[in-house]
């Protein structure tokens, strides 16, 4: 007898079919005896449409006038899936945004959540009615109609579900869990029965991108379990939980998580004196350029070589910032690289763990993969290397650790 | 500077384009300095496409989510007319049933007003907005979406202006205005610059379908001025008032309203004897047969022939129920005619001029066309004339009460 909050996006309520079977999953978990509240999307498609027509009517649409049009994607959703469950003799109640409510700031377009009045849904749960709220979308302090953002449907489920106290926020989509790593780079990826949140917000800023990073984040603070599954397979997905104190058991290594959307700036002999990476990095951040990556290492001569990583896009207005400053502050010159990857192993086992770091030097190296940077974290270590090795690291890297092989004691 | 609600059906917000020629007029009234506030319906075929969607959901679904999926066309078409709106350079800010408030009882598909809370739209007035409203939809005390039930945006519209004190509620159609009867059957027939509700009233449950029947009630007993106007040419259209009080300005007829879709149920030999007719149309009644016109004549051998009038489709229902009854009664037979015409002549002036009948009496019998039945109310007559005759009648009482001529104070 638990209270579940289950989360739909818009391929799981693509065609009337597919809703059917939406309500014939949550109607599973209703006789079971649970509490379900349902958080659906817009059925695929149904938000490019409005954008659509908003777009062919003004180029510039008012952020509020956009969320009053889109968010009527979802309120069709609610109605429809209401329909099929009461259509299958379930009692059942849709609520928009507005209407539970769900109090965001006016920020129209990427609102935040502040504050949820779950009053009205436990009425319902307790009279035995599943309830099912449209996702994506809140009310603001004078009654206008917000959104949370692309994707926000994640968010409105880990909300409720802090909310409502919920036992677990299940999020459905077209991938039956988080895996070890991609499966369509390294063929015997495994999926992961759990991780913890801090390891989930490493592996989906890495480019594992199966949950909104925000609901994650969300998640993690007000310590909501959060399951990942597919809505066309069953299956157990995987569990995000709050870190475990007991690290025996944990796994040193989780996942593998890569990246090659990242480029390389190097500025070439810097002099070794105090302010140079703030006059360097400073006009970068001022551009609006975001940096990942920073490596400095001062060299015999007093000079340095300061290296950073940036979008592939915005490599060339990097360059183009630096080239001035670099003859100001006396560099040599500018050198930039797009043929790059960034390959990261992440697992909270390290913090108790030494020796990841060289085990994973030991195997690039035995594939003969030169390392070009280096930066470490807690609970990750990542390296840039040559792009062209990306598949080839991946795949020794996941083997070497053994990560297709369950932990010692899986679940 | 008047305060103006406008009200555009949902072929006037049928296309992108034809939306922003909404705004365009819009946009010319507040030009002239007019505060206005616009009520529309979803674009159409939206609300067919919904109802589609549903329909292919469940064959029966629920009245409280069938509000909850309908209500999101309106809400597709104020943000878009917003939009357009805001794209000219105009403030301009969209209000759902829910938002305004429109409060309604909980009577899904077919609720009515209780409340109007104006004051977001007056506020916004006040500081120079254009404030557009979806029609047909409203919130109950619980704050469940409901709606008014199918063309109830003539009524959000009369509703508003009502609870504004508007000036003027100006609905625009794809019709002109309020003819003097349907210019398919008289090429002479000629608009009317103004009307009262009563006749209005009239003209529509005759077959008139300008306007629902219901807003005009409800404008006439708030007393909101309602104007009738096409959505796709320039003019005056046809003003609907409270009945003046100078009679002098009243022409006698205002128009001919007429229906081919009745038909007419004769019980023959029926004993003149008290509760004869409470025998014939209690029956009838519990069998939920709507009864029009119903004539009765004693005659000479103390027997009666009792007749009335239903809508076609419900003849032979009505026939079966009164086999059995006209046996009962001692009448001597049930007889049944689905050829037959109505012919209404409505005037507000025929309360203050005798000779109306005779005078419409003298036009059919001109032209050899036998009355069968004729009814008579403070502001109409009526005749059942055999349908083949239909529109030659409706013709002669036309060009006989000159009707194709302006009355003496035309506007």
């Amino acid at each position: 007898m638990a209270l579940i909050v289950q989360k739909y996006g818009g391929t799981s309520v693509g065609t009337i079919e597919r809703i059917r079977n939406v309500a014939k999953r949550v109607e599973r978990f209703r006789d079971e005896g649970h509490d379900v509240v349902v958080v659906v999307s817009a059925m695929s498609g149904e938000t490019n449409r409005l954008l659509a027509l908003a777009n062919d009517m003004t180029p510039q649409p008012s952020a509020r006038e956009l969320d009053v049009l889109v968010t009527t994607g979802e309120q069709v959703t609610i109605a429809l899936l209401s329909m099929a469950l009461q259509s299958d003799g379930y009692d059942a109640r849709s609520y928009t945004g507005a209407q539970v409510r769900i109090l965001t700031d006016d920020a129209h377009g990427k609102a935040r959540i502040q504050e949820i009045d779950a009053k009205r849904i436990r009425d319902d749960l307790a009279k035995g009615r599943i309830v099912v709220v449209a996702g994506f979308q809140g009310v603001d302090g004078e009654g206008n109609i917000t959104t949370l953002g692309r994707g926000g449907s994640d968010t409105t489920g880990v909300a409720l579900a802090a909310a409502l106290k919920a036992d677990e926020c299940q999020i459905y989509t077209d991938v039956d869990g988080v895996y070890t790593t991609d499966p369509r780079v390294v063929s015997s990826a495994r999926r992961l029965s759990q991780i913890t949140f801090e390891e989930m917000l490493e592996m989906a800023s890495q480019g594992s991108k199966v949950l909104q990073i925000r609901s994650v984040e969300f998640a993690g603070k007000y310590n909501v379990p959060l399951r990942v599954l597919s809505s066309f397979e069953d299956g157990p997905g995987t569990l995000i939980t709050v870190d475990q104190e007991d690290p025996m058991e944990q796994p040193v290594i989780s996942g593998i998580a890569f990246n090659r959307d990242e480029a390389k700036i190097i500025v070439r002999g810097v002099p070794d004196i105090p302010g140079a990476a703030y006059r360097i990095l400073g006009p970068v951040g001022e551009a609006n350029i975001e940096v990942d990556m920073i490596v400095q290492n001062v060299g015999a001569d007093k000079t340095t070589d300061f290296t950073f990583t940036v979008h592939k896009n915005e490599m060339e207005k990097a360059t183009n910032v630096l080239k001035n400053i670099a003859s100001e502050i006396g560099a040599k010159e500018v050198q930039s690289d797009a043929s790059i990857a960034k390959v990261s192993m992440v697992g909270v086992g390290m913090r108790s763990h030494a020796g990841v770091a060289s085990n994973m030097f030991k195997v690039l190296a035995q594939e003969s993969i030169n390392i070009q940077m280096i930066s470490t974290s807690e609970i990750k270590i990542s390296v840039i290397i040559e792009e062209k090795y990306l598949e080839l690291a991946v795949r020794a890297l996941h083997s070497g650790f053994e990560l297709d092989k369950e932990p010692f004691e899986a679940k």
